[in-house]
């Protein structure tokens, strides 16, 4: 069977542009002892793809040319040779942006499509979730009564941050660029105060809304807005460098926080955190947020795009803050 | 009786000038209950000063225009209204950059001068050397095995940070510049290696000294020096930030850290210090630092320039990276 692939054909220079990629048609390959086909539904766009386009090491390989974009998907199995698993079961892996995949059963997870949409298996429910979860609780560490900033606070991460510090008794803050996100933040999600940063000074929204000052920042944005959350920031602080998605486009170099010294004189801690090396508690921080999500505590959204070959301008959306949710592409297969 | 005092005229832009000093003469005033009247010996030159000559309030308050310049100090007992207090006595204490004071005996102790020379009481068993004592083992956090890079590193500080870092077992690599105070780092101090930042490259020395990356890094200059390790730190690496030396006179913005998201790539921190914060555990650190010394496996070098008149050009010397050794400025009574 032939199906289709989104390949990484060059490394981008700033933006990524439709010439770094190429669609190609593939066939699948026989399936062995051990290995599921699957058929994906349902594929993650998060900012670190940015970062797995280039050529340095950084956390993780990063992706060569000529092979297909690495990407965390909901898919369904259509055949199975490992043990555990039938068709038509739904699963969890990084399978790429494709159509299909075969691939080696180990540390792959089924999902139930009753419990929640599939969508939200990549959002709050997924990596965003876990980051969200870990990244704040063991690295921010907020405790009752302080006061905790997010930057790209509708997004995928910062959504499940914020209404975590609200679950932990904090004041939170969301950073966010629109109207409706800085609404939604504080009508929908329960947040006590939004900045509109495309829209309003963010060292004013911090005065107003910070009024005691930032314990934790947990950032995604880097840029500017870090510089200016780091003139706030109390004795002790924790940071959580989680992201800089304002800086991945960078064609030069990445914008260093200048006030880094606010480090110092507030004894205070700047820290990044990847989610892969909490995978050991995964369990039993989804078994808390599924909790939480029954009872109505916590709020997910996802925004799905539809159509594999939208797959480069839907991936720019993220660096555009144009998507509102997690977001998601739907491949759309013929047959459906 | 009248003496001479070092006020802040005028706050620096950039480096200081002998304009923003003044070498005032002023009247000692009555000893009142609980005061003791003192003639200073010696007095600290610390890059911390820089920052106590801007407007900002930092970790602590800025030294106001006209106000004397503050100081660390060893100084004599002239004249006690204070129980435990005996003419006579040498005592530590922040009594200024002048020839004599009346203070508040509350928080200032006694030194003890058949132990040490005075000089030493404002270096390695005094501030500079609590300030290495508990940034290294506090925020640092070293392991045996694990490799230690300390900038500044023939520095008051860094020189502590170096030798305390041995003392536990780790590889050590200092950077100082100029090829004596690299020698002296690996031949008289014992470090693993030296970088000499004037004349070599930074980068490649770094390769070569450690070859299994950086555990952690005691950056006492920033600048290019600080976003140059970030490139070679490993898993979970500390950075402790104890001053930026290299950034303290810059009349534009203080250099970020480019490289700051090797801590997300590393899941790294960078974490602030005051040394203020620890000095409930003072006693038990200066007791264990002596114990060192007189173990001689922890040294000390102090760089004494003389006379009270030379403070404005003095002070320059640390910037310009001139002394070698803890500057201390000798104050020379015409009695003496």
């Amino acid at each position: 069977m032939q199906y289709k692939q989104w390949q990484l054909a060059s490394r981008p220079v700033g933006e990524p542009t439709q010439d770094n990629w190429k669609l190609a048609s593939v066939s699948l390959p026989e399936v062995n002892d051990g290995e599921l086909a699957v058929k994906i539904h349902y594929i993650s766009l998060d900012p670190a793809m940015r970062g797995w386009m280039n050529e340095g090491k950084s956390y993780i390989e990063p992706v060569q040319i000529g092979e297909v974009m690495r990407a965390g998907t909901v898919a369904e199995v259509i055949e199975s040779r490992a043990e555990g698993f039938s068709a038509g079961d739904m699963v969890y892996g990084n399978f790429g942006v494709q159509e299909y995949a075969v691939v080696s059963a180990k540390g792959i997870h089924k999902v139930d499509p009753s419990l929640a949409p599939l969508p939200r298996y990549l959002g709050v429910l997924g990596m965003p979730g876990m980051t969200a979860y870990f990244g704040l609780l063991n690295t921010g560490q907020p405790k009752a009564g302080e006061t905790v900033v997010v930057s790209g606070a509708a997004g995928a991460v910062g959504s499940v941050v914020g209404q975590i510090a609200k679950l932990k008794g904090c004041r939170v803050v969301g950073i966010a660029g629109g109207k409706d996100k800085c609404d939604y933040l504080v009508d929908e999600l329960g947040f006590d105060g939004a900045i509109d940063y495309k829209n309003s000074s963010v060292k004013d929204g911090l005065k107003t809304h910070c009024p005691n000052g930032v314990d934790v920042y947990f950032d995604n944005v880097g840029g500017d807005i870090l510089d200016t959350v780091l003139t706030r920031i109390n004795l002790r602080a924790r940071i959580v460098i989680c992201g800089a998605i304002s800086q991945y486009n960078n064609t030069e170099a990445v914008k260093g926080p200048s006030n880094y010294l606010a480090l110092l004189v507030n004894r205070a801690r700047m820290e990044g955190i990847v989610v892969f090396d909490n995978v050991k508690q995964y369990g039993q921080a989804a078994k808390e947020m599924a909790g939480w999500i029954a009872e109505g505590k916590l709020k997910a959204k996802e925004h799905v795009e539809s159509g594999l070959e939208s797959f480069p301008d839907t991936l720019m959306m993220l660096f555009k803050g144009e998507n509102f949710g997690k977001l998601v592409l739907k491949v759309e297969h013929n047959d459906e």
